[in-house]
């Protein structure tokens, strides 16, 4: 007898089961109705590419992170850790073909080889949505909406989004002449809701001159309101400009929408990456502070630069799913339909599998989702699945009923029976039967 | 100036724009909803598997062309060829997790690093669907079903599923005296359709005694009807036997459904595959024949033999997306929802962009998808963007319109306004517009 192979799968890597499955593409289904209502177009690129445009410039975690190898016609190839470089890439490859201003999402899985100690997976699903070809408040409060919105479609309803602009913070960084280690300040900022401030003061003490720790810390306080924090952003950064102009008109259309006790003002937020020029923002559930946040984005300047002269401003959002799943889970919001199958058609008698496929094919005519139990067994062990797999109504039918056109019914929760029921009135007594425990 | 890195995917691999990802999109969903409506659920599993997994004996075309490399800890990883490996590796490590019989689908990407020559893609999409855990006729009749409904709920209603039974042709070789050569031959055969008779005849010839090669393309010939062709492969196969009995039961539930004009017994459907034993089936869509099978499988004795002493008996089905894609795409039937963005309000004046989102807003509320235009530009470059996308209503608001809380709507096919429309009533005026051209 030859030896069984292991079916583990990798560190990092898992299955999901239909529960957790039908989940996923509850989640998924939700946030696409919603960014189609906002006339965003969904695109799909390749699990693999050059790793030459995976990689870039190169030079950060990622290039370690990365799944990368030669193929068979010896090309460096490589799973994409991200869906930001290939939608650069697409752009760069599409733009004539498509329109501006591009909306797309894109929902798909990712992969990094990243140290599974700290809770992650290597293999994960990102959710990103972005406005290509335009600069202007619009667009950087559509996304907001969007955000808001969907997790309004979720069902979650106490969310907050932080957001602030990088450009005001570059623009205080310069006044104090901190400019040169301004990235560096950057990310240390971002860490101040995880890490507190006296961990950051410290941080910061390594890269700033002390005179300046302290009005770097006064400046990424969030004061009482929007405005207030707005006023003081605006005079540390040494006045008015474009940078603050644009979050009063973000503010005054949260206002007009009716959206504003949802946002937050805060200076604290940077995103690290260099990559942001404008608009940052995170999403914060008010339920669950400690996962960090559940959707963070911003603006940038040139999408495509490494690929294309075209000049690709954009502004977008990114949701990891798995994060998302996991607190809706927490917060018992449940995106799957309740009961996959709605009602099973149990086998008592070999001689009628025929009529059972055609009392079900007749049951969903009539819109009910409906299997055949596949084999004669005991009714015990028909019902035992039935419930396993949280069917709420059995249809028998044994030779009799089958000579007289009739079935019984059976509700698999309260265990009461419907009987003699004409298979005509069949689909219209099932459903008369699920919707009694509501009323 | 640094140098541009060409935006070009991998060869055998490709982007999808928004049309097209939103064709795929709608027959996955079409797919799901008919599986999801004879009560299967979804899974999903990893990419990246062990490569010891995905091989198993190993031996085959597959060692040559999966997308294998060592990962960052020097595991022997690979990218999964198909989605019947990685279902038989779920079954062995989940069975006791899950409920027997266990009816599954799983729509996902597949890589094989294939000649692209011959018109295949490197990464393309399978859909596979199964009943594990029983072997029974009812189970049978359920995959066949299913594939009937699939194309059905696809808008296809012109196809032909050509079923046999592998169990009718081993008893006729065995009899003619080449068991031996059964593999061969199998595979041989399986050229019919596409290679014709005299081919298959001299390659016959290769493998078994000249007096055999005759009898073989016998019983290969379908016969004028269902039963005739029965007839004559139970003859040929030395008398009745499970087998045919389960052919027969198949027939006489496909007449009971009165679906029997879908099927054919075909009797050179073979499947090349050593891994089936019961039934096998092909599908041809009447309009397109020379594109070959569009969904084929067949029933087996053991799917997850190489990781679990557990016998798990099977029968399946395995749709070709890309194929399947190709072939709507020439029948002209379209899945995608025909417009992603039902209404644009364009941006006529930069100081009520607040009020062009808060029209959204509310269009969204009354059911309609609605995207702003994000940034003042010429009405026509605003209109230009819409035709591009095929937006077919647009809503313009000037001051004026602003003050007296109206709008005026256009319908961008027929170019006809609607003015003067109170905001409250213009999702139920967009509706009335866009109903029109069918009155």
């Amino acid at each position: 007898m030859s030896s069984l192979i292991d079916p583990r799968v990798l560190k990092g890597f898992r299955d999901f089961l239909p529960e957790q499955e039908r989940e996923r593409q509850g989640i998924e289904a939700t946030l696409s109705e919603t960014f189609q209502d906002y006339g965003f177009v969904p695109i799909d690129t390749p699990v693999l590419e050059y790793t030459e445009i995976l990689l870039g410039k190169g030079g950060g975690e990622t290039d370690k992170q990365i799944y990368r190898f030669p193929d068979h016609g010896g090309r460096d190839v490589a799973l994409r850790f991200d869906l930001t470089v290939p939608f650069a890439r697409f752009m760069a490859a599409h733009v004539q073909e498509l329109y501006l201003p591009f909306r797309r999402y894109h929902i798909a899985k990712v992969w990094r080889g990243e140290n599974t100690q700290r809770g992650r997976y290597r293999e994960f699903t990102q959710c990103d949505f972005d406005i290509v070809g335009v600069d202007t408040p619009s667009a950087d409060f559509e996304i907001l909406q969007v955000i808001e919105g969907s997790f309004r479609a979720l069902g979650i309803e106490r969310v907050r989004i932080h957001l602030s602009h990088r450009g005001v913070f570059n623009r205080f960084l310069s006044r104090i002449g901190c400019s040169g280690s301004g990235g560096e300040v950057l990310r240390i900022v971002d860490k101040l809701a995880k890490a507190g401030e006296e961990s950051v003061r410290s941080m910061l003490e390594e890269v700033a001159p002390r005179e300046s720790v302290g009005d770097i810390l006064a400046f990424v306080r969030a004061e009482a309101s929007y405005e207030a924090t707005l006023d003081k952003m605006t005079r540390m950064a040494g006045g008015e400009g474009e940078d603050t102009e644009r979050l009063k008109l973000l503010r005054a259309y949260m206002e007009e929408l009716g959206v504003s006790r949802r946002f937050l003002l805060d200076p604290s937020i940077t995103r690290g990456l260099d990559y942001y020029t404008g608009i940052v923002y995170e999403t914060f559930l008010d339920d669950l502070p400690d996962i960090g946040s559940i959707c963070s984005g911003g603006r940038y300047n040139n999408l495509a630069a490494l690929y294309t002269k075209a000049e690709l401003p954009g502004v977008g959002a990114s949701v990891g799913l798995d994060r998302l799943t996991a607190a809706l889970e927490e917060l018992h919001l449940s995106l799957a339909h309740k009961t996959a199958t709605e009602v099973i058609v149990l086998c008592l008698d070999d001689s009628l599998v025929g009529h059972y496929h055609a009392i079900a094919a007749r049951l969903r005519e009539g819109g009910l989702s409906c299997e055949v139990f596949p084999q004669k067994r005991k009714l015990a062990s028909q019902f035992a699945y039935a419930e396993r797999k949280g069917i709420p109504i059995a249809v028998i039918c044994g030779a009799d009923e089958h000579a007289r056109n009739e079935v019984t019914l059976k509700d698999l929760g309260s265990r009461a029976s419907n009987e003699q029921v004409p298979l005509v009135q069949a689909a219209d007594a099932i459903r008369a039967m699920r919707q009694r425990p509501e009323v």
